[in-house]
């Protein structure tokens, strides 16, 4: 036992206990998702959310893995590898190889869940597996690794240290796609356009899931740092990535106060997770101060972004998913080029002028690009074979009932769609 | 990387985890509390949950932790020092100042969170906020500052390791004062003065959140060591905690099997909150048998105490928070006094005589009437201002449908307060 | 400070944070418990849930730790050392004993708390006190000692590296004689002997339990190398327990879907925690391709096994406990025989011969054969003094009011039995 075995004992410790932290973000997402929306789907939720990370882990490791960190091609996409059995010696880690790819396993996870809220309520479920197929093992990766596997990005000074562009705005931009694609679901545009809400159906469950997102954040964010050892990023991290989530949170609660007369619930649970969203690309170098300006913008960029794609872009994203991880990914991968006050570029409010900005935008443009135009081809190819949406019947039933033959809460009344409508439908629960 | 270097990364990991799981008790509070109470009332109680942790961690970062840990005056408070930018040298840590920050940071609003239980289902959301700041800001530093920040108490020799007194009672108290004076909910007592139980809405939720908080006191007591090299203490405190818990809840369990013929379900939850919350202070220097009998009698006290307060002060706690934490929190404080098996000091049972047990109740006092003193103002001032209480009429609609304009559980039939009263009075639902 | 030291402070820290984890899946097992079972019951799963926690966190402090790992008498039981106050130098720990105590105590709850689901909604609370004590206090801890004590079975060679078979298989052996002695539900089987599916009440619930465990196992799997320094096992173990976890997923996903036409929510569910179960044993020799084998074969065997349990053997399970941890237990544990890819004895298909196998066949059988000889006499002497079943009306109307006299969700309609049948009979509800 010497030094560095012990300093990579620590470092590796560190990285798998932010794996599990990150894993349990899929409870989050899981809780976020089905309590925000109606209970004829709870099920359904989350079956997709087990699913993309099931299919996420598997492809990932037998495909993904490689097209991300295996020896760069032309700085667009690593060496297939398959079953990940290569020495990735070029990384030069500092931990075990397997350390490594199970961290980036829940990471690519992570990404993928994301898509499940926006289009939650109305896509089959095959078709949702075929996409969680399909972005774990190519398009994730190929983006992940321009910026993280040793890519033209990461060449070029572009700066996401745990994920705001790879993770959440990948994600975010593929919910975008997918919920324009599949269009709102029934009942919630009237005729004449205008938005109606439908409520979740358990309050209690979403803001469990994002305390647990938060807490998986504390994994997310510092764990990226990949080591144990480096103490003051780690601790800094911590700082930065919970004051941006709590002045995120207080400036939507501020906002909907102001907005809509009463503290809304549902959209202050989201801007916990806007901030969350935002300051991931630049925690490790941002001050306090900074953190806390990057999650009061995002505060009110979440309540923006959700009212423009709701009111004026007629998207249904049931969660809010594009406004959380599209938006304020790309605001946060922006704002390192505002507010990096360390590292080897400074931004622009740090005297760094607009070098840092400069590549940050073009980061965002061109995972933005990639992301729009895999996932339009994806999910168009996807309706035009298999199909995207359940018949209205399904919709209407509910997704629990049509795709897997349950009832998710068979002790209780629940309502189904036409509650909300004039026509009452009741669930048929099978006993 | 050298020796010192290495042991420095180990205690800042262990702390940082700690500080995740100490976290993590937010959501156990939030489910303990909403399971605790109506449903008419869920995401009014998780909306609290989260204010306070967010304004804490604001408030606590730009005021409280310089107040806390800032250069001594004169024993009583911390030199301020706003947004926590000094150096802190004298405290002489062994982790980087930002890790001992977030650790505070997650202590301070755990205090905070305990009054949103005692005070539900009847404040004003506007009126919790302030309470949530003026205590992170000023209350529990200044008292913090006594027993942790170097000042008169710990100068006397007063031991409260991880907080029995300094999270645990001062939260209590604030959650007793603000319990009195705000008053029962409506048909809490019958005319004649008989107290009538209001059922939770979750016991489910209640027992996830339970089981969440022993989870987080696995952080919260041997996080407090500061230190993962500290392999001895950080493990016997793992097994003094657990064996408080088990014994607590056993305890309760059978004293309510014999009082109330049944063995209760949401007291024997509370159990184990007890336990927990009486080890907490002795942790460190009490044996495991210790602990199983400091553990014994907090099962017992906190029955006691939940019906003194119930049906003699007639002060009405809806989830039993006074209970636990207060009356619990000076137990264990002065149970250090009897148990110390170890340490400078040694408790009255082993020998030490009554000079540990004398320095603690000068710590328990000096902290309690400062609470209660200052909260006794504030809730005063609020009462007098803006007020403290919503209308009986937003009381009985509930608070989700009238501070937030939300139904918590808007696909199930909730029954509205009425349903408990001979005249129902359902929930105006918006759609 | 020094290497040695430092080691031993990784090490302590990783098996603390894993002791951690695995204590946070009490909550995952109750939400699962829970979930997949009514409404009426809710509160009673959890108190079991809770209780069997506590009782075994005290007389495996008070006797089992002793019997389990005390100096090894003749291969079958460890020298009794009441309150584990022995030196266990013999164990050649590197870890504080205390550590060491709490990691094992955890995990001998685990096993006690698997019985809770398989005879819910129906055993008396009471006498499942006692069939926590007992299992906890000797069932468990001998043959544990028997493998992990230094008994007969570890000098055999025998390979149950996390507890396939002395956590999962012995609280599986026990659920199925548990089911097997207290019969069906009322209302399970037809007067023709069609059994009749009984749905959970909260999918939802259920499905956030499953993501727990999976968290938890990235405790209880890589912590059981007592050692954060052994930084290869650790890492391999996070990839083969994933993988294993994330095939056995699918696989009974596909299944599922084949059979009953539609993919089932709760088998797949349960497919999770088979995989889980399955690679517990091996997850530090198998291969990842192994992994993803063991896990693939676990997901057809709970569907398997889990149908020949309700329609074959008429054995009423409510949670699927006994597919998941008894048959995976012992197919995992046979699994090792078959895939182990390193270590002294490699298994079958790696050349190994059947050498190891045989040793698996014979630790499975000797530690099948204790539990049921030794669970079938405790369930019957339960059953002839103190009853181990509620009455018929207690069932019917529910245990939660009739055993602790409480609605679990007091805001709600919840349907009682009756429900499911003809004649409904509604909950009478204390207010």
């Amino acid at each position: 036992m010497d030094l560095t075995k012990l300093a990579t004992s620590i470092d590796t410790v560190w990285v798998l206990i932010a794996t599990a932290l990150v894993f349990f973000m899929q409870a989050g997402f899981a809780m976020v998702e089905t309590g925000f929306t109606r209970a004829k789907n709870a099920g359904n939720i989350i079956m997709k959310n087990l699913m993309d990370f099931v299919i996420g882990s598997l492809i990932f490791w037998i495909l993904g893995f490689g097209l991300m960190f295996g020896t760069d091609l032309g700085g667009f996409i690593g060496l297939p590898d398959l079953f990940s059995r290569g020495t990735y010696e070029h990384l030069g880690l500092g931990i075990p190889l397997e350390a490594f790819l199970i961290f980036q396993t829940v990471f690519c996870a992570t990404a993928a869940t994301i898509v499940s809220g926006a289009m939650a309520e109305r896509t089959k479920f095959k078709s949702y597996l075929v996409y969680s197929f399909i972005i774990s093992a190519v398009i994730y990766p190929v983006a992940g690794h321009w910026i993280w596997g040793g890519g033209w990005l990461s060449k070029l000074g572009f700066h996401d240290f745990a994920g705001s562009t790879v993770v959440h705005s990948i994600g975010g931009w593929a919910a975008l796609v997918g919920a324009a694609i599949i269009g709102p679901r029934i009942g919630k545009y009237t005729k004449d356009g205008k938005s109606k809400a439908i409520p979740g159906h358990s309050i209690t469950l979403g803001a469990l899931g994002v305390f647990i997102l938060w807490l998986g954040w504390f994994g997310f964010n510092p764990g990226s740092t990949l080591s144990g050892t480096n103490v003051d990023a780690i601790s800094h991290i911590f700082v930065t990535t919970n004051l941006a989530a709590a002045a995120a949170t207080l400036v939507t609660l501020i906002v909907t106060w102001i907005r809509y007369k009463k503290p809304d619930v549902s959209m202050t649970l989201n801007g916990s997770l806007a901030g969350l969203v935002a300051v991931t690309a630049g925690c490790d170098l941002v001050s306090p101060v900074g953190a806390v300006a990057i999650g009061a913008m995002s505060g009110v960029l979440v309540v923006v972004g959700v009212e423009l794609l709701d009111k004026k872009l007629k998207i249904d994203d049931p969660v809010g998913a594009v406004g959380v991880h599209c938006f304020n990914g790309v605001f946060g991968t922006l704002a390192v080029g505002l507010f990096a006050a360390s590292g080897d570029n400074l931004g622009l409010f740090y005297g760094g002028g607009f070098g840092l900005l400069k590549v940050q935008l073009i980061g965002i443009g061109a995972v933005g690009l990639w992301t729009i135009v895999t996932t339009f081809i994806m999910f168009k190819a996807i309706k035009a074979t298999i199909g995207l949406r359940v018949s209205e019947e399904e919709e209407i039933s509910g997704l629990d009932i049509t795709e897997h033959g349950i009832n998710s809460y068979a002790d209780f009344e629940v309502k189904a769609f036409g509650e909300y409508e004039a026509n009452p439908i009741k669930i048929k629960m099978e006993s």
